[in-house]
């Protein structure tokens, strides 16, 4: 890892720059996949599985009874990991449901507004395929979009080399109540979602994590005016920590978000040389008993460790990074965390890794990377829904405020807006 | 306007069809303006402004003199609607403000998350300028920017060929207590709100309404990882009205609608073949009445006049349809009202014309088109601020959920997100 002592603010900008991310090149490819999907849909899909994942498919959909039979095929332990995880992720997701919605607002006499929030009625989930499969992400995807109440949720993931989906990502979408799951991968998954084919029903938004071929075609969505989660980048830590916090684990934790990939960032931000240098020396430590150590050694050469004199200069830092995830030891960590503007998730204490934000505690694990946490949120069950307007007036409501509009309506040159109002309170004169 | 009669299902898809919308052909022009902001910066600024505005500017900010001055130019009949205007959209939108953020939920023993919502600290707002500015749009996006808590809320709008701002804007502005006011028009606005210049700072997210240029734009921003408000399209209106509603009113709001532009969308959906009957005469009687009628008629010529048999026939192609604004005037509008699944906005009953919620019941005019009420919100607070999650454990906490955190994490293959965990749960072995 990197030094640095105390950067002067005009360092900072470089400090917090992220290895550049663009799917620019990619555009092309990515158009070809989802014209080909547009025009011969299911044949398409057919034929870059082929290409790409170097499967022969004619049936992407996995058919209820393979979804039943993995459930014989997970061990109970791990089964109940999941299960504790599904506990949390739903009582923490549960409590965003908001039941201030719907509440009625006067603001003029016969003037009622209110807000109703609806789900979105189909969503897609992607999840990566590979050795490893995430089915976590299954969990913090699959439990909000219920939550809200989608009433079709549907999972696209890469087939192995057998042309399969691992037991443990069936089992998960089973006990989510997924609705159905398709060995689709890659780009052609996206298109699929975006576009709808025979077999795979076109979605209104499009949630996962993904390869930069992945992220590349959910940016393309935008051209079929479908949302996606959030824009995609490598996944981040930052470690704000003092001499409360205990050297092992921090390095513990700047090992674990090292080991995602040879992108990824860590950084410990910290007032303590003492500490800086007990961590840097726990890394090298860690690092052989590592089973990703290959990956992680390429990772850790790029992380920064940053000391700063004032604690104060140190949060500034980290609110101009705006991690995707935060980990917070310090003395105070509670008047600390006041002070946090910009992170996707933060960990306060000793006893709080990262890792357990990624599976159990029941916060989100999809998160804002790349900087973005300035302006984007994690996923909720917010996420998951839309937000319609409705407004009632009553014949006394539109004498209240009718006249008003008129005059706003002439303002902006727009006559007929007017008209609409003015023909109405005629009539009511009239009648009254 | 085009009268159906009972159109089966499968010709909805054509029906609910609005024009295309294309940016596509726009990207090189966006693209190199871009380039340039971000090369030149002002510069760039100044020659674009000259070329596309005609005006020569080598100052863009409007200095608080020239925005205090504003205020003598206002009439008091206008000032006093634009404030009753501020007043119920504060209202209702500060309904939204809510209180429940922060509550703590412990999902386990010893595990703590609650989630926060933080306001985006730059937001810039775009107004288009023309012969009558929207300051109605300055009114629904710097209001709820400011309940959210936006630190800098600054406004970019084209000047005109005197290369100045209408009063009228400028005094909006500053009872809403936007931050800065520049006079910058168009892609080179957009650009400079996603770059920054020497004078322009680089914003978080942008808002607000435009041309297709100023759309092409926004859409670019993707590129910087700066979100929008909402795709924009062409405005539109849908109206669900039996014989309880007055031909006459329903004729003002699709003439309401028509005149925004030639391409706005009008639908007139009813179970009553006498309404449609009625409403259709009226509007050709109003017509000759309205000072833009050369833009209604061509914009009502592609209107649609839909007759269903069955009333949840016609609600079922309303939210097909999903239109920006949807008026219902039926018998039990308030039971046909819970049937709304996709709309922005709603207007309910005899006396709640679209006009008053572009101006003044304080629901907000900043709403999906195009369909995409299906996945989109309209403007709300929680547009202008972001969430972030928070967790911490206790020493129990992780006893409690650290075995099942391990399990899951070497089931994805992640032993350093395992070993974060374990590593801790060592040393609290060790202490207990």
């Amino acid at each position: 890892m990197k030094l640095y002592e105390n950067p002067p603010v005009d360092l900072w900008n470089k400090l917090i720059k992220r290895p550049l991310f663009n799917c620019e090149d990619l555009h092309d490819t990515v158009q070809k996949v989802f014209t080909d999907v547009e025009q011969f849909g299911n044949q398409a899909v057919i034929k870059y599985t082929n290409k790409f994942d170097g499967v022969q498919l004619n049936e992407f959909e996995v058919s209820k009874e393979v979804i039943r039979a993995s459930e014989e095929k997970v061990s109970p332990q791990l089964k109940q990991a999941i299960s504790l995880a599904k506990t949390n992720i739903t009582k923490f997701h549960r409590s965003q449901l908001n039941e201030n919605d719907d509440q009625k607002v006067e603001t003029s006499i016969g003037v009622k507004c209110w807000l109703e929030k609806h789900p979105i009625e189909k969503v897609g989930i992607y999840i990566p395929g590979g050795t490893a499969p995430l089915f976590s992400s299954i969990l913090m995807l699959a439990i909000p979009a219920k939550l809200a109440g989608c009433k079709e949720i549907i999972i696209c993931s890469p087939p192995n080399k057998d042309g399969v989906l691992s037991d443990v990502l069936l089992y998960t979408s089973k006990i989510c109540k997924v609705d159905r799951v398709f060995k689709i991968g890659g780009i052609q998954a996206i298109a699929a979602f975006g576009i709808g084919t025979e077999s795979v029903p076109k979605v209104h938004k499009v949630f996962g994590p993904g390869n930069q071929y992945v992220t590349a075609a959910k940016q393309y969505l935008q051209n079929y005016q479908i949302p996606i989660d959030l824009p995609a980048g490598p996944s981040e830590v930052l470690i704000l920590a003092d001499d409360s916090a205990t050297p092992e684990f921090v390095a513990s934790d700047l090992l674990a978000q090292a080991e995602h990939g040879t992108d990824s960032q860590v950084i410990l931000v910290s007032t303590s040389k003492e500490l800086i240098n007990k961590v840097l020396k726990e890394v090298e430590l860690q690092i052989p008993s590592l089973s990703r150590k290959h990956i992680i050694k390429k990772s850790i050469k790029f992380g920064r460790a940053i000391w700063f004199e004032d604690v104060n200069q140190a949060i500034d830092f980290s609110n101009a990074y705006a991690p995707e995830h935060l980990i917070l030891v310090t003395q105070n960590s509670d008047e600390v965390s006041l002070k946090i503007k910009n992170a996707g998730s933060v960990f306060i204490g000793n006893y709080s890794p990262e890792s357990v934000g990624d599976y159990a505690s029941g916060t989100n694990h999809t998160l804002p990377t790349n900087g973005s946490a300035v302006q984007y949120s994690g996923v909720t069950v917010d996420s998951f829904k839309k937000s319609i307007t409705f407004q009632t007036l009553s014949p006394m409501g539109l004498v209240e405020i009718g006249p008003y509009v008129e005059k706003l309506a002439l303002a902006e040159g727009l006559d007929a807006h007017k008209n609409a109002v003015s023909i109405r309170l005629k009539q009511l004169n009239k009648t009254i």
